[in-house]
C-alpha cells in the first residue's frame, strides 16, 4: 500500500466533503486522517487528508482528483508521503537553529530532506561538514543582492526545493524575492511577535522587563517580521536575567519553535488564509 | 438554518467519510466542522461533524443518518447544538470547582446546562441558592449508599441529566453506578494521574518534593483512579511551598482543568477508544 | 512571638546585608525568609526580609532598624504580617476579575484585604454585596474626570489604602493621579504587552494570528500600557478561536495573572527598579 | 576582583546570617547574589552566596569561614566561580542528552567541564571525539560490574570530578556505589516522575492515554527512580500521538529537563534537605 497526503483550499460550498472522500473512494483508498476547516470571515475552505491505496503513481492520483473536484476549482497539493519535502537552509554565522536541525534529521524526527545549506558567512561550512549536508557559500552585499538572489533562485530550482527555512539568516530578501516564494519561506523570529520587532529584541524585552520571552516563526512577507505566524512559544524569565542571558534562554526557544515549524510544513499541516495560518497539527 | 453535531463511533472501513458525508449532503447539510481519528491499535474509527442545514427536526435527522450509515453499524449521537448537554454536578464541601462551574456558566464560556447540584453535605446549599441552581442533599453513609444511589438514579432520569461531574465529591460511587453510567461520569483528580492517587495527593506530592503539581480530569470506571483521562495540567512548585500551599494552588489547576473537560464533554468533543480518550479540541 | 516583614532598597554597598542581619539579631529576630538582589545596571540593592521576633510593637521595629542602617539611607518598609495590605479595587461593568479576587479572598488564598470596591457605573454592585465588601459608585465623564479622582483620593486616604487594583477599569487616570500613587496602582492589561497595546488587543490578536495570547499585570504611570510589568502568563491558541473566543480565553488568563500580582505586590514581594520589577517569589 | 561561591548547610539558628555576612565583609568581600532558606519541617538553613573580593587564595577563604562560622557546624562548600564543576557523563547507546550537553557546552551555556564521558558501548565514541571530549569505554556484565565500578572510582578520581551524570545511562549502579557518592549522581529518568518508574515509561504513558508527558531529572540513591528530584517538566500530547512519537517528544523533553539540572548543580544552586532539593535558581 502506498500513503499519500493531498491538500485542498478553494472557496467553502456544500459538497466538497462528499466530494473528496468520494474521489479517494474511488482511487481505491481508505482515509487514515483527515482534517479541515473553513474560516468563518473569509469562507475559505482547508482540508488535508492522508490515505493509503494500492495505486503507486502520483500523477494518476492527481490527475484523478484535479477531475474529480474541478467544479470547486480547488488549489491542490498531492505528495507521496515517502517523498519528503526538499528544504533549504540559510544561515549567517550563529549557529543554534541549523545545528539542532541537522541534529533532530539524523535522529529521524524531522520529517524533511535538507536539500542544502546556504549561507553569506563561511563559519558554519564544517557543521554541515559534519553532517554531510551540502554547504554553499552565497556572499551578500549591497551591491550583490541581486545576484546572490540570482543564485538562490539557481539552487531552489537545481536542488528541486519544496521551502526555504532561514535559521537565523541576517540579510534582507528582496521583496521580488518574498513574493516569488510566498508561503514557501520560513522565518524563526527572535522575539514573540508581535512584541519586539527589529534587531536586538532581548536587549528590547530585558529594558521592557518582560517576564516570559519568546519566539514566533512564520512565513516572510515583504513586510518585514509580519509575515503569518505558523507557531509561538514562550520561556519564563526573572529580574535576575540580563539581557546576554535572555539572549542563550532564547537560542533554545528559537531552535524549537523553528523545529516545530519546518516539522509541520514539511508535513503539509499548514494552510494559509489571507494573514493568518490554519494548523492542522496531531 | 439549524445546527446538528453528529458524534459516530466504529470499525474502520473504506468508505465511511464518504458515506457520512454523502447521508449528511442528502440532508442538505454544509458541514461547518468537521474531526475523525482511526486509531491504529484498535482499528477503532472516531468522528465528530458539524453542519448546518434548513431541517429542524433532530429525530428525522437521527432516524436519516441511521438508515444511511446501517451498513457501518456505528454508535450514533445527533444533537442539535442549541439544545445543551444537561450536567449534575455532585459535590461534598469544597466549593472550588462548583463554584468556577457556576462562574464560567454564568458568564457564557460554559455550553452545558446545570440542571442540579447533588451533596452529601448541605454546605454549599447558599452557593447553589446564589446561582439559582437546584440543590439536593442526599447523605450516604455505608449502611445508606445503596438508596442514595437510587436517590442519584431517580434524579439523573428526573432532570434528563446526560453526564454526571463529580466536582471533590468525597464518596466513593459502587462499582454497578459505575458501570451503568459508563462514560458518563467526570471526576477531577487533584494530582497529575498516575502520580498520586488515592487522599492527601497534595501531601504525598510534598514529600517526594515534585517541582510540578497537576490536576486530571477523567472518565470513572469501578477502578478508582484508573478510568481514561479526558484533560491534565500542571503547574511549578518550588521547594518554598509547602504541603498546605500546594493545596491552595491545586484548587485552582483542578477547577481549570475540570471546566475544561466539561466543555470539551458538553460539546461531545471526547470520544472513548479502550482505555484511552480521542479529543477533538478546537 | 511576631512575624515582620522588611524591604529595603538603596544604592549597593558593602555590608548592607551584614547591617541587615546585625539590626534584626539585635531585636531577637531570627530570619525565616530572606530574598535580595543587586541590579547590575543601576546598582541598586533591594531585599525582603520575614523574620520573627518576641517584639510587638511595629513602630519600635521601625525606629531601631533606621538608626541601625541610616547610613544606607534606604527606603525601608516594616508590616507586622498580620497586618494585611489594605486593596481599593476598581472596575467598571465586566466582573471577571474582580468575582475572582473576591472568591479568592474568601478562599483564604489573597493575602489583603479588600477595603472596598469603586467603579464608575453601578452594575457590579450586587457582586460587592454577595461577599459583603463596600461599594462605592464614582461616576466619571471628562467633565467630572477631576471631580472623580477627588473622590478617589478621599477614599484611599480614609479606607487607609496601601495600593489600588484596577480590575479592568476602563477609565483613563490622569496624570497627575498616576505620579502622585506611583508604584501603587496596579492594572491588568488584556495582552501580552507590548504585544497588542489599546482597545480591542483581542482583536488584534486575532487579525495576527498569534498562536498564544497573554495577559500583563502592570503597575501604572501616565505613560498608557508602559508600566513595569509584575506578571504576565500566555494561553495557547488555535486557528478555529475567533476573536470572541479569545476574549472568553483572555478572561480566564487575566484574572490568574492579575491575582498573582495582587498576591505578591500585598505579600510586599516586589521591588521597583527603574522600569523593572524584582519579583522575590516564593 | 575574584567571585567566589559560597554554599552553607547548617541546623537553623538565630545569628547565622549575621555571621556570615559579617565572615564575608570581614573577606573584604561585597555579596553579589544571596539565597537562603529555611526548611519548616526539618529546621535545616541553606544559604548559597556569590561574592567578590580582592583576596584571590581560596584555601585562605575557606579556613576563614571555617573559622568564623564554627559554631554553627555548617556543612561548607567555597568555589572560585571561574573553576568551574568537573563532570564525567555516562551513556550507553542512545545519545540525544550527550550530543545536547556537548551542543549547550560549546555554546557557552553550560557552566560546567566535561572531564569525560563513560560508556558501556562503543557507539557513542564519534560524538566525544567530535567535541574532542575524552571518551571512556567500560563495558559491564553481571560478571564484572564490581570491577567495572572499580573503574568508574578511578576514573571520579584520576578526573578530579565533581558530579556524575548519567544521560540514559542504562545500567544500574550499585547500592554501594550510590551510596558513596550520594548527592553526586545526576539521572534523568523518561518520566514524569512519580508518574511512570522503570523501563518503556513511554509505553506506559500511551498505554494509560496521559495527555502530558515528562521528564525527571533526580539525584540518585539506592532506591531507584526514588533519589531526590532537580527538575521536572512536561509537554502536551494529543490522542494521535503513538508510543514510538511519545518517545520522540521525550527526548527533546528529556535533553532540555538534564541540561537544566546539570545547570543547578554545576552553579552549585541546589541543596539536598532530607529527601526533597532545595533549588536556588536565577
Amino acid at each position: 500500500m502506498f500513503t499519500y497526503v493531498v491538500t485542498l483550499q478553494c472557496t467553502d460550498t456544500a459538497g466538497i466533503v462528499r466530494a473528496t472522500s468520494s474521489a479517494i473512494f474511488n482511487l481505491e483508498g481508505n482515509i487514515l486522517e483527515n482534517d479541515q476547516f473553513t474560516d468563518p470571515v473569509t469562507g475559505q475552505f482547508c482540508m488535508r487528508t492522508r490515505f493509503e491505496t494500492p495505486l503507486d503513481d502520483v500523477s494518476t492520483i492527481r490527475s484523478r482528483l484535479d477531475q474529480d473536484l474541478a467544479e470547486f476549482q480547488p488549489q491542490l497539493g498531492v505528495r507521496l508521503e515517502n517523498e519528503r519535502r526538499r528544504v533549504l537552509v540559510m544561515v549567517s554565522k550563529v549557529d543554534h537553529c541549523l545545528a539542532d536541525l541537522l541534529y533532530r534529521l539524523e535522529q529521524g524526527d524531522l520529517p524533511v530532506v535538507i536539500a542544502g545549506v546556504v549561507a553569506n558567512h563561511p563559519d558554519l561550512a564544517p557543521l554541515c561538514a559534519r553532517y554531510e549536508v551540502p554547504f554553499h557559500l552565497v556572499p551578500v552585499s549591497p551591491a550583490t543582492r541581486d545576484q546572490a538572489e540570482e543564485t538562490l533562485r539557481g539552487l531552489i530550482e537545481d536542488l528541486d526545493v519544496d521551502f526555504v527555512v532561514l535559521a537565523r539568516y541576517m540579510q534582507i530578501l528582496s521583496a521580488a524575492f518574498c513574493a516569488q516564494f510566498s508561503g514557501r519561506i520560513i522565518n524563526i523570529h527572535h522575539s514573540f511577535l508581535p512584541g519586539f520587532k527589529g534587531a536586538r529584541a532581548y536587549h528590547q524585552a530585558y529594558e521592557r522587563g518582560v517576564k516570559l520571552i519568546g519566539a514566533t516563526a512564520h512565513f516572510v512577507t515583504s513586510d518585514l517580521d509580519e509575515g503569518p505566524i505558523i507557531e509561538q512559544d514562550v520561556v519564563r524569565v526573572t529580574h535576575a536575567r540580563q539581557a546576554q542571558d535572555l539572549v542563550a534562554l532564547g537560542r533554545d526557544i528559537e531552535r524549537s519553535v523553528l523545529a516545530r515549524a519546518v516539522h509541520l510544513v514539511g508535513e503539509d499541516r499548514v494552510a494559509l488564509v489571507g494573514q493568518r495560518t490554519v494548523i492542522f497539527s496531531q
